[in-house]
């Protein structure tokens, strides 16, 4: 039986790029299953895929396979590879950093290169902008159906040469544990940090009580308050802000049915910093 | 074989959540068949996703399992429940008001709560925010797939328990008709009333004839104006406004290839009311 | 086997009308494989309709039904219809213009008017204003499904009588090329014209040479500038400009990582003229 193919661009859906992707799929095997991921990443927000990639992986069986499109260097001399990661889903995509967490974070076990002269579809060659239908949808069905094995997909790439856009570690320091805000919650503007729950657990802070959050980008502190660790939302009043773990196990921050990113400007990336600490306490004489 | 699945919830598709819900019902049953409802709903707006269900559920057959996630009480104490409404159809959802459309206007035959000790993705036990995905996708999948009946979803919940949000009922009184806007049209800006063409045949008036609509809002008259009962859009001039009867058989007020709501400012909700009578006639003397 | 099923409207994804479509066409029959083209196509805009359909079509195999339903004249008179193109693939829509490119550029063979009166949803004759879901979903879905043939969904249409949008032919004239923007690549911004790259050929413009762009919209330059033509926005500078050719083999222009519509205020139809002529040469004496 064909594995699910999972398909991820910032083309939108208001033209009709992502049905031609669908239909080259479709093409090469009728029975296979095609799902999206998302279209909608912003357009060459390379950063922004690498994580849609983590987000979703895991929900998804071993042999899926995830074809990711942002890539503004289409046409240019970046590789383009599939790779199998742990867990046994592969990923087709430009090499261009979209592979940045799964390689951090769930770890690569082999890396193949599209060759593009054997994987492109047939009559395809005078065309230089759309390689997200001309090679690799066409390439990634074959794949997800069984007519090619990972092996036959091109020569193997040492996986360490894999493109890894920049990325921080959180720190955990004199009670204070340092991380960033990799990403929105978009349609909920709650702040997604690179700080897992593992570690803050160090802090030993139990639901109900509260800390200190601290959010500083290019030296300027542009938040900084004291927030009551929930367990979900509706733990607390509606418009009061949160710290909570979010489905990926990591530690976010929130306004209930409110948005934190718009109350407060708040951007994402390695340059916008956030602090957790224990909140101190207040004694007054 | 599996039923239908298809889901609605207020996520967007800018992200990964709905394809991790996709992914997890997928692996329950890799021949379900899954489809969308929509994931537009404003974050947070039950009273459209009770509506978007009524607006859709009779289109699909018998057995049909509806999803709906829009749950700003995620993680508090407020039951997750399974429906199967007259029809034959089911609908799975935190109990939150959401079934106010269908259990008054189509009818409930009965309701589970979700046993969420049982019917919960495996590993999900610590994830407090994503009920979507480690509980009513997985759940409704089961149920989709025939893995699990309805009684075994857990235990029987009066229907009369179900939460519903307030309603107005439409009235007929000495020539008038009174009722509320419900909801948009969105992309193209006309309003649905509560006012069934049942009750609007009492008017007597024909397609051609001339009707007066008067719009208030907080004892405020935000339009009131004679215009055409039509049959459809291409009944009146661009740009020209007309009462219709909508694809749920609810009189409808719009401006033909026009915005309505835009137009005039309308909300939508129980404090939105509108009237229709037969347009009195004007005699110059 | 059934063959599959691709929708376009301009509904938009935020209500329920397109999941009722596809609760329409399930209930048809169980098996079928139903895709989206786009829903997104701006409210009315029949010319996008026509022009996404050529985008398309080619990418899904031989006996694939489309559905397109941008229909302004929705209850008028117009004729709803169904063509088989060339290449196998068949077209159902309000036979309104949105056939315009199909029959333009690929040929219909074959055109049929839809016979309203056996091709309804059963107890949907009082419904005047969805035929999307009344009488093209449940119609198309039957003819993908083999349950009625081409010839049994009405009398036979005259190809020459299908309704065509006004359009423009390139011209080659004393080496300049003379043709209109057709559409936006909506996303990137990019301009896509009705200049095929086999035109192009004839000023003999080698990639990297450069040439002169000239845009003009009710007698008025817009833009008039030099730029390279490119095999892909990778050759070129960030923020550069740059001719190239588009994935359905026609000439485009663009910026690279910016939006070259919203840079320069441009629009789309016949009256968005642009010229294309090699770059002149500049001698200081």
């Amino acid at each position: 039986m064909s594995k699910p193919l999972i398909l991820q661009t910032d083309f939108g859906l208001a033209d009709g790029a992502v049905s031609a992707m669908y239909g080259v799929a479709y093409s090469v095997d009728e029975n296979l299953r095609i799902f999206d991921l998302t279209h909608d990443i912003q357009p060459y927000n390379v950063w922004d895929a690498s994580y849609r990639l983590i987000q979703t992986v895991n929900y998804w069986k071993e042999g899926s396979v995830f074809v990711s499109v942002v890539d503004p260097g289409v046409g240019s001399a970046r590789r383009s590879i599939a790779v199998k990661i742990k867990g046994g889903q592969y990923v087709i995509t430009p090499d261009n950093g979209t592979l940045t967490h799964l390689k951090k974070i769930i770890g690569i076990e082999e890396a193949r290169e599209i060759d593009e002269t054997v994987h492109r579809l047939p009559n395809s060659g005078e065309s230089y902008t759309f390689h997200g239908r001309d090679i690799y949808a066409y390439t990634s069905a074959k794949l997800a159906s069984g007519l090619i094995t990972f092996e036959e997909i091109g020569p193997k790439v040492d996986v360490i040469s894999i493109v890894e856009l920049p990325t921080v570690d959180p720190v955990f320091d004199q009670d204070i544990i340092h991380g960033v805000i990799d990403v929105l919650d978009i349609r909920f503007g709650s702040l997604w940090t690179n700080i897992p729950r593992e570690l803050f657990k160090q802090l030993r802070v139990s639901f109900g009580e509260r800390v200190e959050i601290c959010i500083e980008h290019e030296h300027r502190i542009v938040y900084k308050n004291v927030l009551v660790y929930a367990k979900s939302f509706a733990d607390v009043s509606t418009g009061e802000t949160l710290l909570y773990t979010n489905s990926l196990d990591q530690m976010a921050v929130a306004i209930n049915q409110g948005s934190f990113a718009k109350a407060y400007n708040i951007g994402t990336g390695i340059h916008w910093k956030i602090s957790i600490r224990r909140a101190p306490k207040v004694i007054y004489e």
